[in-house]
């Protein structure tokens, strides 16, 4: 087996060393006789298991007592809509800053159930730049102002949590969760699918403060309501226990690493190391604001737009998978999550100096 | 490793040879260097294995045509709600049979968004029998009626569909999907969660006539919005790529079985050699109506109630995991999908007769 170094978007690659343990446990879940797919999710040891999730995530994201952690289906499009059917409170619009493809989505999908007062958009800038939060059109009757704290598509990143003043802030931090301590206090709520930075798809995790949690519609759905999820240790419905499990493994492997500290560290030094590539290049263009770039997902295209094709081609070639952008806006984006391995981003760093000297 | 006969009535049993293919693949899927659960879900690789999942389950069901097969994310909890608001298509109410706790919870969720008509509840039975459909109380404004083919917690199953004449008719088949061939132009809709009988939590199979589709209600999230499934190749969401993928390894295992007419051979065959040994014992009792015993979730309890607990510790002693009843029932309940293997059943069989004549 050659494993490759594996650039994809998400779902995305999930560190090797747990990946072993799920192969390990595969069959017999530490001696039980049975995997962790085939518990019931209302026996002991599964909500054992669960339990350890909830306090390994309080613990590595500091989440006060203020605040449930919840797990919960769906993804982040679930939240797009999960967002204002549960925290709109009766209101008529909700806050967006449009900022790429996805928060823009997000305000989409909540047009189903308020107007959309739009924050900031940054549409007509390409999506390469922010506008200063001072810059941000506010109003004090918004129930919440939703951001995307990164837009893997664009490769723009907050780097900053906007200063909303007492206007509950709503965090998509689907694409960059577990990649640098983060202060929950200053959020009303923060969501993350796990497909990037902490697992497989299929399960999201919600941090929510606890007073925000009485304001859903009528016909918010019990699968993508927060209150359910609460109150009854998030599982008013039969969770996806076994993408659960793997989430929990890879919390516990960024505990290992040495916590948000050493990924924030890491990930800001791949992403410096492949910046600089580009800066220094003449071949590699990156159009984002320097200040806003993502650490998570660098995002570039080649001067000649015809050499597109062959720099993915060969780079699959000497083991760099999925280097293709997103067709949106084409060209090449490496995704750098967590779990890629800095050897990985320095192999990437030698193929793409190798083939600017060659064309 | 010793692997145990699990009787959980799910997440449940997967076949053996199943988990020892997802083993082997999980670092590295057929030489393409990462794991299924690192893939893009927009990468030719994974589109290739829905496709072909897609095409599995319709040849498997024999689905016609004219239905669409959907898999989405939130399980049965979630279908208990997208039923209502994709179906109602401005009806003031919804047709429920309510003939065990899950249906009971169907009717329940739907309460968010239509009346509930009941033309058929036996709760006064206790959810011991089933009224026959033709004394059930129809009325031809009902946009469908919903019914539960199989209550796993009270052990009663429907062995015919009922005949409601033009109104669609709504199935929840999660608990004994793929036992039996089924005539699915009988249904508008029929849906299934992965975990009793095709796979582990977090995905729902769908399949919906395709002129259904059209009557959601706008608030409808995109997650729970059949047309969106459809129209998006399933993908209107990042979908739980990993459980999907799982799913379709299960439906090849029961094409390699025989099919469909095999797993009802078996099922008949397992769940007979349980009622018999209980019909002629002294110390089993079960309280279902013969004609419609479950062939899934074999339900009893002992004359001495007081030796429940002891039958559950002894059998857990020589293996047989898992059969304690549900706590709204209490007494023992032995789930016996189609991963269940007749051999597990045998050695039940033996123990419940070994218990009895020691106590």
């Amino acid at each position: 087996m050659t494993r490759v170094y594996n650039f994809s978007a998400g779902p995305g690659t999930i560190p090797e060393n747990v990946l072993q343990q799920v192969q390990a446990e595969l069959l017999d879940w530490r001696g039980i006789g049975y995997s962790v797919m085939e518990m019931s999710h209302r026996s002991k040891e599964f909500i054992a298991i669960a339990e350890e999730i909830t306090q390994d995530v309080k613990k590595l994201l500091q989440v006060p007592d203020n605040y449930a952690i919840l797990f919960m289906p769906g993804g982040g499009r679930g939240q797009f809509a999960a967002v204002p059917m549960n925290l709109l409170g009766g209101a008529a619009e909700g806050g967006y800053a449009v900022t790429g493809s996805w928060s823009r989505l997000a305000a989409q999908e909540a047009e189903r159930y308020c107007k959309i007062w739009r924050v900031t958009d940054e549409s007509s800038n390409g999506f390469t730049t922010l506008t200063p939060v001072n810059e941000w059109k506010l109003h004090s009757r918004l129930p919440y102002i939703h951001y995307t704290e990164n837009e893997t598509i664009h490769g723009v990143e907050f780097h900053d949590i906007p200063a909303v003043g007492d206007i509950p802030l709503i965090c998509d931090m689907s694409s960059n969760i577990l990649s640098k301590p983060v202060d929950i206090s200053r959020f009303g709520l923060l969501y993350a699918c796990a497909q990037k930075n902490m697992g497989p798809a299929g399960i999201t995790l919600v941090i929510v403060r606890k007073d925000l949690l009485n304001k859903a519609l009528p016909a918010t759905p019990t699968v993508l309501h927060y209150k359910s999820f609460a109150e009854n240790e998030n599982m008013p419905h039969t969770p996806p226990t076994f993408n659960w499990y793997v989430l929990g493994l890879v919390v516990k492997w960024v505990m290992a690493q040495g916590g948000l500290e050493t990924m924030a560290k890491l990930a800001e030094r791949k992403s410096q190391k492949l910046y600089q590539v580009i800066d220094q290049s003449k071949l590699y263009v990156n159009d984002v604001t320097p200040l806003y770039r993502s650490r998570m997902n660098v995002v570039f295209h080649l001067r000649d737009a015809q050499l597109t094709d062959r720099f993915v081609e060969e780079a699959k070639k000497v083991g760099l998978a999925n280097l293709k952008g997103h067709r949106e806006v084409g060209g090449i984006r490496a995704s750098i999550y967590n779990a890629m391995p800095e050897a990985g981003v320095d192999a990437l760093v030698e193929f793409m100096k190798n083939f600017e000297s060659t064309v």
